[in-house]
């Protein structure tokens, strides 16, 4: 039965590289498609990817059906397209795959940081596909990998819990379903506003990451990432982050988890404060501070992260400062307007909603 | 003749005792004020300050004619009030001063910072104070000084062009005349906007402690501030600073110096860009970052420069995103509002005005 589940890694980084060997190696027919051929020729060439992990992890050569740069060929036999690509590319993948995409298929953004699944399907319907497609969404990557070599990965742990919705959460469902058979981690995130709110990455990482600018960039990132650069002032400005994004949250009827309630529930640390919470995480020791700003810490998580985030509180009456002094700072530093260029709430396909119509059309699909 | 010039220094810190120490050595007769009683006892008690300073500065022992912590008696026979305090206490010296100032009279603040002598006189009409009174600011504090001990100060270096600027204007050459005696490095400044809007210290240092804020809290600012903590990124966010301050110092008719004219005229350095030329700064090399951000680096400069800077911006239609960003951070660590807390343009009195109106205010002393 499971091997009838036929999958589509989009995306040959270091998580889609894990993904379709873990994939591989459970059994399922396995093609990974990645824009540049190059980046996978190796792969090609091998005809999959040696996987290595932990001591009970995954392991060995996972063969591959189809390695792939031509999207059409990538689809057409995929019952389930997994996206493991940084999400300032969902749009374009969105494009490429809206010509191909078939009744019955679904797709799921790995993860959606915070609107993945509202842009994707905005684009999608933007170019006029009309395919009954189901697009899901993980709060997180599921797997800590890395891969050091063309046709290698290493998974150095697989997250137990991972919440996911679908756009409408009404599919979430049947998404959950398709997986399971490979990851029963997945469970029922409510809607993409809940796995799109809940996004920690942008409350950790852009401010952490600023706010030790200078010694980034003068030591080439060799310092303890967090151990040293959340000190108690970085966390005090973490911390008003924290409480602007569940103040959106709420706004947009949406209960989500304090950064303390996350530390809590992912790692198992506690604290009165992130200070102590972040500093009781001996998970983080260890973890070195990007080599340069000009990482996806700001790249990605500035423009498809917060500019959502801020765009909802503006919308609907949330003062958003501290996010919005951030996204400033990093605008400045990289000489680009993120504010354009990222998650805008007509980019979402949402910015004519009300609170009322936005709750229905995540969970019903349809606004009015 | 020079000696009939009285002098009174008001503030017994790093700057105030090397001024008091340095005009007792060039025959002045001095009185020193400073509010807290304890601060001058060893002062009063030895009757001066032992001054040292480099091979060619003054030294020896500058014997004061009183020392005192009454504003009356430190007022009485004075022709020149020097106020050596950080800008934040300028409003409670001013109201402390205000029933004690005579006809004649000239206050002299040493540095204003931005929309000290603004504020000083605003200060000064609402506690009624109809005495004809010239308060002037400098744009700087002629020393680089430093005080070990309770009644010691040490002299580093006399800055050799310092521009001052009386509130109005049409006075400054009174004031320039008064301090020439002890002190011809004092130029015309124009006006108290020109003064206020040169003042480097608020794009410099706020900037660079927030972006090495990490840096600062877990080594206690054991690191070059400048060499080590201007970096590409830095440097890219105290242009951007910089550009903002000159814009709305255009806004208002005043052509302020850039960061980078300033580093060329105070110190010869020259570069392409602020990260050149700061870098190009020999003096720079060995200057410590702050121990903590609890520093004045924050909670002066941002509150009476960037404060009053942002506020003009808004007031005449000059966008001021990058300084509103780093007022919005200290705010978050601090927990201050300092939006409040700083010189807004109801504090300086002048929130009503014109530009045409601002202007001839500052050079006439009436906006009408």
């Amino acid at each position: 039965m499971k091997h009838e589940t036929r999958y589509t890694v989009i995306g040959a980084g270091h998580g889609g590289k894990a993904m379709a060997a873990h994939l591989a190696l459970m059994g399922f027919p396995v093609t990974l498609y990645n824009r540049t051929a190059e980046r996978v020729s190796a792969i090609k060439q091998r005809g999959g990817i040696d996987l290595e992990s932990g001591e009970s992890g995954p392991r060995g050569f996972g063969r591959l059906e189809r390695v792939t740069s031509d999207m059409g060929e990538a689809l057409a036999e995929a019952n389930i397209a997994m996206v493991v690509v940084p999400s300032s590319a969902h749009a374009e993948i969105a494009k490429a795959a809206a010509p191909h995409l078939r009744d019955g298929q679904i797709v799921v953004l790995h993860p959606g940081r915070t609107g993945g699944c509202l842009e994707f399907t905005k684009v999608l319907r933007g170019e006029g596909c009309e395919a009954d497609v189901i697009v899901a969404e993980a709060e997180t990557l599921i797997y800590a990998s890395r891969s050091d070599g063309p046709a290698q990965a290493r998974i150095f742990s697989i997250k137990e819990a991972v919440p996911l919705a679908a756009l409408p959460s009404g599919r979430t469902a049947r998404v959950l379903e398709a997986l399971a058979d490979a990851y029963p981690q997945f469970i029922d995130g409510a809607t993409v506003l809940h796995t799109g709110l809940n996004n920690m990455g942008a409350i950790f990482h852009p401010a952490l990451t600023l706010l030790n600018a200078g010694r980034i960039e003068s030591t080439g990132g060799e310092f303890q990432f967090y151990i040293e650069g959340v000190t108690p002032s970085v966390a005090a400005v973490l911390e008003a982050l924290d409480r602007e994004r569940v103040t959106v949250a709420a706004a947009v009827g949406v209960r989500a988890r304090t950064g303390l309630e996350w530390l809590k529930m992912a790692y198992d640390a506690t604290g009165s404060s992130l200070y102590e919470a972040i500093h009781n995480q001996p998970g983080y020791r260890g973890i070195k501070a990007p080599p340069t700003l000009n990482h996806r810490y700001i790249f990605e998580d500035v423009p498809m992260s917060l500019v959502p985030i801020a765009a909802l509180g503006q919308r609907y009456g949330v003062e958003v400062q501290t996010i919005d002094s951030i996204i400033s700072l990093a605008c400045t530093i990289h000489r680009t307007d993120y504010w354009r260029r990222g998650r805008t709430l007509d980019k979402l396909g949402i910015q004519q909603l009300s609170v009322t119509e936005l709750m229905r059309y995540v969970t019903e699909g349809h606004s009015d």
